[in-house]
């Protein structure tokens, strides 16, 4: 593994119909999420964010890992930097939440295929999407603790995916959580052969992009909105949501559809 | 199934000692939550909260589906409307979203009890009550994606009874979950063999309503209103209420007939 | 049982290592959380909570009940009270909240270890710690509702570590919880053989203190603080965390010995 092919891009894209696919590409680096790791992937999915001929994404990786998280040569060689690193790893940190903050605000729902271990900031990747498929191999881990670095920020995503208990269990002992520990805990929603995650990320993900745009594209951002708002308030909002999806094209003509028995055809718009 | 009993009452009730027993009739609709179910749902809901001998409530249905969820003719004929059906479908999404908070607010708890299919607005009321008994065949579903209609306002109930990635894989997906999956996800309290789920349910409700009235009303009102609370300001709300619970009649007769060893005699006022 | 041992302390602690046990010692009571207990309790985690040296907590329990919960003579007594027993109650209340709390706020992670049952507000305390092991014989209850006085304040640690419909299930139903379901609630972290969840919940804690003090304690704070705020500001909290983490001392070492690959030693201040 003496070359990390640096000079290939760290994060690679190609599309099957209206699926994005969104791959870590540096497996002999474990896929850490590097600075340049974490814009590549900003940048991927920025440009994702805005094409509407994409409903939906997978993000998966090459290698025995998802990802290993933060880069920690590239902390520890910022340590010299006059501040001690204190600038880099602020800039670290936001460049980090904000990529996992793009997974949740994209427009198009994410569907993690997780082979391998995906430790840290790759167990808060996974954690981050909407959808996780997980080989029956894999393994889930917040081992900051190990080296002396609590993993607070993955601990952001794992408490809204999983019950304290566990959340607080993972990030306390740091321990490895097979796959169908994960799926018992509701990090993972389906556990598939070993070799079979990305294959079965893509079939969910095609059957997402099969619906129609904007009912989907509402309904991601919707259910986000009103999960964090006091019950009157989240079905004032998700009743405002529901009008507008009702008066959009495709409700009518999905609707129109189920009445008269035949296939609804999506604007996709 | 031509006539769908128009003129019979949407809904009954049936009351079984202190436990009311309200039932969705319509069964050749699938129990769809048409504006006359939904107004009789909202009529009978109200008035259980008043009367002081109720002390527990059952949801059930009549037929092979709990409920369809919303009724997709009613909605389309309405699109005729001068205004495209969009004050009809603010209408709807507002009696729809009382119904459900009556639900959670009623003073009385409320079991649901699911044979068959509870699907979009469908699993939302059984979602909304505070237990859910269902049949091994019963399967709840939000398949709003499959007619272009995300299951926006059946997604508030969702994300408050399961955990955040197993509720998305039900939107997103709308697949038909069976009850044992949804057990293991929270949706659910008891699976029960097919054809008894209203026996259970009215089991755990007699049970519900053997104990103090004035204590278990308390109780959901306080559990609902603490959950949504930081952990200090919890505390302080939930103490109020167990010392007000403790100086009322019923804690006084319960504690001493246990340090007495002798049977508690509930004043149920 | 005559002797319940009213002149030894209620509440005893031991330490191994950086591992302060503090055990219930009022067996003939079945530890129930009498005022005395209580203040007992709260000393004790005074203590700890500014004791640099210990890293990490067990509570555990002497006899065969972890906690039965308040004391329902201590409370029945004061009944006789000129105001009927409101001042006491709503000192015991305040009492009772500000243990829990304290338990969560407590700067070491602690791990309870539950051997028999645990019930309301015994329930609770087992229910506050960061982590639970439990014996396959423990059961967990709220049984509040067989006494007439709802378990409204153990329902506040209830709803914050299990979904919502077991919790509203135990509350309404007060049905003994047998240790496996509570581990499939989310409530219990280990289920063990019978007799052996202190040598389970010890060892747990050796591995929590065996980890850098101040990354655990940073961890801990860090995580209860995020997880009660909206997602954006939780990011910017916990990055906030990692970045005063990484430049801590611990972590510099942790992060140099993983990639030296050779043991961190930690400052523990």
């Amino acid at each position: 593994m003496a070359s990390t092919g640096d000079n290939t891009p760290p994060v690679t894209r190609r599309d099957e119909g209206a699926v994005a696919i969104i791959t870590l590409d540096r497996p002999a680096a474990r896929n850490s999420l590097s600075r340049a790791m974490l814009a590549a992937l900003q940048t991927a999915l920025d440009s994702v964010a805005v094409e509407d001929g994409i409903r939906a994404v997978v993000i998966a990786a090459e290698g025995p890992a998802f990802s290993a998280g933060h880069d920690l040569k590239e902390i520890t060689a910022r340590r010299a930097d006059p501040d001690g690193g204190a600038a880099f790893f602020a800039e670290t940190m936001a460049a980090c939440g904000a990529v996992m903050q793009r997974v949740v605000a994209l427009p198009q729902p994410v569907v993690a295929a997780v082979e391998g271990i995906a430790t840290a900031a790759g167990c808060q990747l996974a954690a981050s999407c909407d959808l996780v498929v997980a080989a029956a191999s894999a393994k889930f881990c917040t081992p900051g603790v190990d080296i002396g670095l609590f993993c607070s920020t993955p601990g952001v995503a794992l408490a809204r995916a999983v019950p304290r208990k566990p959340a607080m269990e993972m990030l306390l002992l740091g321990e490895m959580v097979p796959a169908e520990e994960a799926h018992r805990m509701g990090l993972v929603n389906r556990v598939v052969p070993a070799g079979t995650a990305l294959a079965t990320a893509l079939e969910l993900a095609q059957r997402i992009a099969s619906r129609s745009a904007v009912a989907v594209r509402m309904g991601k951002r919707g259910f986000n909105a009103q999960a964090a708002l006091p019950l009157a308030e989240a079905y004032e909002a998700a009743g405002r949501v529901m009008v507008e999806n009702l008066l959009a094209e495709d409700a009518a003509e999905g609707i129109g559809a189920f009445i008269g028995k035949r296939r609804p055809e999506w604007r996709h718009r």
